[in-house]
């Protein structure tokens, strides 16, 4: 099915699609590629009985265009939602955008011209990756460790830059693809090395509600609340993982200056985001359905979480390694010294099961030690039987590179 | 109302809000203004029963990330929808954007760099104007008649250039704000004088099925269709005006080259049109819901159209000029000689009336003896009342210019 199929490529990286097309039409396949939600928890019911209920003139104000900043009611559900994350509301601005990654592409056009420098995690989420490309950036990412991005690394690479990067991109909650948190340590240092070096932080925080755990709550703080420095923070967030990426709406908050530019850019991208979308979102989250529907997202996907660790430790050979995720939708794997993730995929692919490649997430195209694996969006009952796939792959894949040295 | 106000004033000059700020908050004016669909004619209850008609895997969907070229079945449907119009729908690939806006952005960021030149007709739509400003254009406007821009100034115009435009945008059917529609020889003209001059011509055919009359089927033809020369003609159109704005739905229709970047730039802008709002056009499309609903606005707005013409034949004073639309939702106003629209607009907002000045839809600003007057999203009953009081502010500024006239 052609459908289904563009759905499981998602964010996959260009050469594995090939290679998936080749090897199968990607019917029946166990996927662990796709990084969006699981359509059987979306809120069908929620949505259409907020629609019936919608008095008429909202109903039509559904259909209407609306201001560029976004819908007015939105803004203001979205500034008590924000609020309570401690996120600095009144001296900054809301912009509704189409996505969150609209956000993204903006604050690139904003800042960016063709050959100016954007520093990223390493890995990183592949759709800002394709904005920064897109508008001819040179990219440099950063080295990763499982409490943040390494900030020796970071320093080493400032100290060598021709010119000053335009901006810094990271995800600290829940990081696609690698499924850490940054330590609250780490969130800290990150902005005394940014202070004073007039280099934006562009912080993008489409998972942190989707936490397993309550724990500390420090934790899950976005670096926009905690900082107390002169670092210009751009905070963005997406109804996506929380609602439906179907909605296509994110928004960014940022001071009253970035805002004003960033907003005659939006208006000459599509106008205005949804009014339809946007009204059915704002009644979600004003009536308080989303608080509810939360509780039960985090629930299911601890569940498919804890199937999914359970299931490498059951049948991953060893030398591979993974770091257990907090929240979000992703475990990162680290295979043995020597695999590299586009083999195990050529082999996993035969077997029924896909997932995305490493490299996938290195501006550099390299990084190939790593695969990640989304536990979002696969029935219950397939894990198993898929990680099983995946470790016998993994396998054929380490067998092969032994006959290989020791006939070299 | 902030957000009443905030629709009012959509596609208004700058300068002509601030006046309207300084006189009112917006409350209890007749507006002529706004460009978008009447409030009271969305087709609430068919969108709605088919939302809740929708099975629950079509639901789902609904919720979900699309492929970034559109919903399969909505590129489908638009197929057979486009192939009614004669346009040559197997050649060509369609992409499905965030409103017709985005498509008109996307050709820009693909084929215009700083300082290039784009020909626009004059007066031009003003959301095109904003996009190609934001990209850095320089715009040159094409003075247009009754039967369509004028091909002897266009001629002209090529010949003084320094460099080759990049494109010609232009709105041939129901023009907005000109209110007029190209005739078939001016279409033919237009095309033989691009013939092998490797300037691409965009086509922005909003307004096509909003005709009053059933009249000459070739009148309406768009020009991709009309077009058996070289030139490159990429044709945008949307659900705006045919369904709701709210639902931010265009499209562009355009040779394979041209669509794979534009699907590239897409990507890297928002990923995907909501596939929520496509799942519900496609089904209003395809379930045949829109033709009915086509001969019920096409009456709606012919009404108020004749309303408008029968008022301004009632209160206009002589030398006052117009055109009668044959679709649309523009009555484009000509005012006697020496009288500019932004001094009447003055007038007319102390008396409650707003209306669109002319030199908003020029791109260098001036244009200033015309007015447009919008019939769409005004209560029929308005329109008399506000024409009336319109036709007093321009007779008090005809008055005063006399008496300036006089006394200097």
């Amino acid at each position: 099915m052609a459908y289904s199929f563009s759905h499981m490529v998602h964010s996959m990286h260009a050469k594995d699609v090939k290679l998936l097309m080749k090897q199968s039409s990607g019917k029946d396949m166990i996927s662990f590629a796709g990084g969006m939600p699981n359509n059987d928890l979306f809120p069908l019911k929620e949505i259409e009985d907020i629609f019936h209920a919608l008095p008429p003139d909202l109903k039509k104000l559904c259909f209407q265009y609306g201001p560029t900043a976004g819908y007015p009611p939105l803004i203001k559900a979205l500034k008590s939602y924000l609020e309570k994350k401690s996120l600095p509301v009144e001296e900054n601005k809301i912009l509704i955008t189409t996505g969150s990654l609209q956000a993204i592409s903006i604050i690139t056009q904003e800042f960016v011209n063709k050959g100016d420098i954007i520093l990223t995690e390493k890995p990183c989420f592949v759709g800002a990756l394709t904005v920064f490309e897109t508008y001819g950036a040179k990219i440099i990412g950063i080295p990763v460790d499982e409490n943040g991005i390494v900030i020796d690394e970071l320093k080493a690479v400032l100290k060598k830059l021709p010119k000053k990067p335009k901006f810094l991109y990271v995800t600290p909650n829940f990081h696609n693809p690698a499924g850490i948190i940054y330590s609250l340590e780490r969130k800290n240092e990150l902005l005394e090395t940014l202070a004073g070096k007039g280099i934006l932080l562009l912080e993008d925080d489409a998972y942190s509600d989707l936490y397993f755990e309550q724990g500390d709550k420090h934790f899950k703080l976005p670096m926009k609340a905690l900082n107390k420095s002169d670092v210009d923070v751009i905070y963005t967030g997406s109804f996506s993982k929380i609602l439906g990426p179907g909605f296509r709406l994110g928004y960014m908050l940022a001071s009253p200056d970035i805002f004003d530019k960033a907003e005659t850019i939006k208006q000459a991208l599509d106008a205005c985001t949804s009014n339809f979308c946007q009204i059915l979102a704002q009644q979600f989250l004003a009536q308080g359905a989303l608080e509810n529907y939360l509780v039960f997202l985090r629930k299911e996907y601890r569940m498919r979480k804890d199937l999914m660790i359970q299931s490498l430790e059951k049948h991953m050979p060893e030398g591979v390694d993974w770091h257990e995720p907090k929240g979000g939708f992703y475990i990162w794997v680290k295979l043995p010294a020597g695999i590299r993730s586009k083999n195990v995929f050529r082999e996993s692919v035969k077997k029924g099961v896909v997932f995305v490649t490493g490299r996938t997430f290195d501006p550099k195209g390299k990084g190939d030690r790593f695969l990640r694996l989304s536990f979002a969006n696969v029935p219950k009952n397939e894990i198993d039987k898929g990680i099983g796939i995946l470790a016998e792959a993994l396998k054929k894949t380490m067998t092969k590179r032994d006959k290989f040295n020791t006939i070299s």
